[in-house]
């Protein structure tokens, strides 16, 4: 998937959260012999993404932050890494650009997650940048098609990832979750507000209290984007720890939407799954669909 | 709901497990005027129901139970009441009716719970006898329609609710949960294996930590039937402690399947939620299903 000629010349501004993420970005961007700069989120970031960082922007600097990309010449916005937690209203009245903005901010922040971002889009858009996705700038961090690591799925490990991708289907069309477990043939746990995490960390509890039988070493976990998800700005995500959660949990495997969902430390987390003894899959979005495969 | 003139003349097997909803059937059958025997599950029905059982019995002691069934001339058998813990392979081992029935019986514990529940069933139809639902015989048992309560729903709670609801109708499509929560127009849990209680303990968890915003009280719990269960061995249902969780969790209010869910307790029920300012509602079937409301 080459990045246009035009995406090429465009300098990339990457407002970064928590996580590992803004800094594998930021290599992909290097590697590519992209042009960029970082914006470190205060309190968000963490400390080799702020080393990497062209300036450091509270909730409240908004003002600051679109004097930074005029100045710094940044026509494309990537956001990347997680946020902890939502602003709340009164850590985002830091500076005049901010306050001057505050009626479309406000708007921006009321109603679900979903929207807000879809809405953070619009206000970036509204001020003349283009706001840019992982797929746009670095495919190549997606999840590929296919097994993925060196453990293959079992026949009745199919069979659990197809239950569960069709729960996750279910509960995309009601832009619900993104995740589901399936064990033994029967969805056991579906996602909603509490994350993928802690409902795999349920499904640990709940095989420990014997409320899912299992025997040995089975189940999937599956997350795929939802149908209306902005993929720029909410990219469904495994890594390192879902591995491990998922071992926790006695899952046989795990499965995300091949060129729809992120590997986070994908060479850390695939060597981790081979050497628990877990697959990793990047399922197609199913043929009848008719999305594209862009 | 009249219950049929050929019904009344049946003598009925109640097989007791656990909570109080033995004892209210048999309430309700006397009432009725109905002819019934009382079988108590050891180790799981309460102690008023083991004081009004003519018998009690173990898993394993399935020949015995036949014979009292015969002895006691009953034709019908109603499974009512919990039951905490599927029976494993050796506790099932008990007597020689038992053990001439082994091989079906076998069969019939393996596979998901659903199909469990249905082979039980026909485990008790291949000796001749009629498996009955709360339905044929004390269907005032079952939530009516409309408001339920004292408390009256507010417009943003029929909304959550029609979003809940939608979500269950979706769960139940998969065979998966029975019940969800939306709060603030959004759908936040969906019950998968860890069942209704710890669903809303969930959801309690998520508003404390802040991963479910909300002002003041609010989110309605739904629960329905799938399209598949058999409400003659698995009924949704709520009672007492649903309204302490749901007070517990913030939520307003609750909704169940008019005439296709149990509200246990009724009355200490309704009243809980009323001093609590908690409202139940049942809500039909939606109209384009087609499904009969019998």
């Amino acid at each position: 998937m080459p990045v246009s000629a035009q995406a090429q010349e465009r300098r990339i501004a990457l407002i970064a959260g928590n996580g590992s993420l803004p800094c594998q970005i930021a290599d992909a961007l290097s590697r590519a012999g992209r042009d960029f700069r970082i914006v470190a989120i205060k309190g968000e970031a963490d400390e080799r993404t702020r080393a990497l960082a062209s300036t450091e922007l509270g909730w409240g600097e908004i003002g600051r932050l679109y004097k930074f990309l005029k100045k710094t010449d940044c026509q494309d916005v990537l956001l990347i890494g997680g946020v902890s937690k939502r602003p709340d209203f009164t850590s985002i009245l830091g500076d005049f650009g901010t306050l001057k903005r505050l009626p479309t901010i406000i708007r921006a922040l009321a109603g679900g997650d979903d929207s807000l971002l879809t809405k953070v889009i619009r206000l970036f858009e509204d001020e003349g940048y283009r706001v840019v996705g992982i797929k746009d700038v670095a495919p190549q961090l997606l999840a590929a098609s296919g097994v993925l690591g060196k453990i293959q799925p079992k026949d009745n490990d199919w069979r659990d990832l197809e239950l569960a991708l069709q729960a996750t289907r279910k509960l995309g069309e009601l832009d619900i979750g993104q995740a589901a477990i399936a064990v033994g043939g029967r969805v056991v746990a579906l996602e909603g507000a509490e994350g993928t995490d802690a409902m795999i960390e349920r499904c640990a509890e709940l095989k420990s209290i014997g409320r899912i039988r299992a025997k040995g070493r089975t189940g999937v976990l599956v997350k795929t984007a939802k149908p209306e998800q902005d993929l720029r700005v909410d990219l469904p995500a495994v890594g390192p720890r879902t591995i491990e959660l998922a071992l926790a949990a006695g899952l046989a495997g795990i499965a995300v939407e091949a060129h729809g969902a992120l590997i986070a430390e994908k060479e850390e987390t695939l060597r981790r799954a081979d050497s628990s003894g877990l697959f990793v899959v990047g399922v197609d979005k199913s043929a009848d669909d008719g999305a594209p495969e862009a």
